[in-house]
């Protein structure tokens, strides 16, 4: 397995930076199971963030389990060959962080800047911030260009633009 | 959970109909691991097909174990709040398919017709059919708007135009 050059250090920034859902796996009964996630993260990539409601699926199944997978997929642009679409997928496991303290205001702000339709969701008890620091990643930067990523390689992207 | 009416269906149909690329879940040593995949799906929406490589890691996970999750979002068009787009997430087993027999090569036209430039994979030999039969889903036409659907439920919705 190669490792990154700057070309694809810079096409991983630029994915993660530029889309705004990812598909969260959890495990639900011992099978996997996706679902649709906003996400945030961090300027060095070791820190990503979800708002969720803890009525919903897969923030049951983190409580009951924490390990996840985060997939976040270029926007299909209609291109002949879907299979050259960038993803990449995280693995780690999600934990809850507490509503107060200076930590979760930072988070707020940055969070409304970005989704500003869900500041509904600051007024509800049943929502809350999870943070996936990623262990791991897949890079597939395109058809037959795949990179097995360590935390390290992810920050060493994340010190481009993107 | 209500059930779905006739607005909601052509959604579901929609949905299904128009996006070509999906997110897979599998179980990769005990943990879940999300992937992309394109996908070709059955007028009645009883199966969903991949052309998968047995060297990929969600190939070598559904050898070892069947279930899985396969979850569909709408493409992210920049709307004010992501939380709105629809997406549905499939769950069941995925079996593998005989690269031989009138099946196949019914299969092999229809997924070259939506995917032509993946010809390639039909002249090497670690490519093969995967197919999906949904047992339930859980579909999410919007902020507020879930649907936990049976294989029937996922029937009647087929019957839509989308």
């Amino acid at each position: 397995m190669a490792c990154m050059d700057a070309d694809a250090q810079q096409a991983l920034a630029r994915l993660i930076r530029t889309v705004r859902i990812a598909m969260l796996g959890t495990l639900r009964n011992g099978a996997p199971n996706v679902s649709m996630v906003a996400y945030l993260c961090a300027p060095d990539f070791a820190s990503f963030w979800l708002r969720l409601s803890r009525l919903a699926w897969h923030t049951q199944d983190m409580a009951l389990d924490a390990r996840i997978s985060l997939a976040i997929c270029e926007t299909d642009d209609g291109r002949a060959d879907p299979q050259t679409l960038a993803r990449v997928t995280l693995r780690g496991e999600a934990a809850q962080i507490p509503a107060e303290g200076p930590e979760f205001e930072r988070l707020k702000r940055a969070w409304l800047a970005r989704f500003p339709e869900s500041a509904v969701t600051f007024e509800l008890a049943d929502f809350s911030f999870w943070c996936i620091a990623p262990r791991d990643a897949r890079f597939v930067a395109g058809l037959g260009r795949t990179f097995n990523l360590s935390a390290a390689d992810l920050a060493a992207a994340a010190a481009h633009r993107g």
